[in-house]
């Protein structure tokens, strides 16, 4: 069962294999040609996201957003409201796929899943925690698949046990 | 041995698994206080990305770029001048790892090599590339390690041949 994302702080403990989560629909991102226009002028100025009549004849067919655009959104979803880990999300890896481009007028939000958990060998105080999670806008059509392995620590009062 | 990036757009003819390339010095993109914040004001609002104090005592000991800013940059680095593909830099895929964060004062620069290409079985106009890149300060710092799957277009006055 896919629940809403928790709004108090998660650490290690509280998480579980399997848990699923979505954010809601009022903290979804939009996505409109002047912010996908701004952020490629500035990170990746390809005619396809910076140009709406160069765009057309682009590989993308249209103006799209710069999938870094879209990874840099997902981002604010995930350290916003999706995952709420104490520690903050402090990224090991990751590895992303972009099955379709995001488009002006989309609204994103993301669902989430935890796919496993194991504490660090060599450090206690922490544990590796691995989440699957897709960006996708109000028509369900999925911008970006995002599989991230984190460094979550344990809650603080509960270090010293075990 | 590795050269500096072509000044002219290459297609998959121009491309050959082994291929080295760097970008110039003159093209490294500078991190600041100022820019890291900025960024992660919007994308990655989290103490160590946005507050020079907090992040003092955050899991990256000072203020730290957001991956997701650092990753901003090299695609500005890879499509400015890094790896001049005619058709633009199209990623079907990419993963990433951080084996250190990004500083205010870095200076980056990109190396890649170029580790695989095959033409697409099923589009007669276009191969996939595999292409490895580093991320890199001035002192040699490895800020980011790149993957990436690009697919890149077969020479337009070429395409009907073979």
């Amino acid at each position: 069962m896919t629940e809403t994302s928790p709004t108090q702080e998660m650490w290690y403990e509280d998480i579980e294999v399997g848990d699923r989560f979505e954010t809601e629909p009022g903290h979804a991102i939009e996505l409109t040609e002047e912010n996908i226009i701004a952020f490629a002028r500035e990170y990746d100025p390809q005619p396809g996201h910076v140009d709406p009549d160069l765009a057309e004849t682009s590989f993308f067919h249209g103006l799209a957003a710069s999938g870094w655009h879209t990874a840099a959104v997902t981002m604010r979803l995930l350290a916003g409201v999706g995952f709420p880990i104490g520690n903050g999300i402090v990224g090991a890896g990751v590895e992303l796929a972009w099955p379709t481009p995001a488009r002006p007028g989309d609204r994103l939000h993301l669902t989430l899943e935890v796919t496993s958990k194991r504490l660090s060998r060599s450090k206690p105080d922490r544990g590796i925690v691995v989440v699957d999670y897709d960006t996708i806008n109000q028509d369900g059509e999925v911008r970006q698949r995002t599989h991230t392995t984190l460094i979550v620590f344990r809650r603080p009062d509960s270090a010293s046990v075990g």
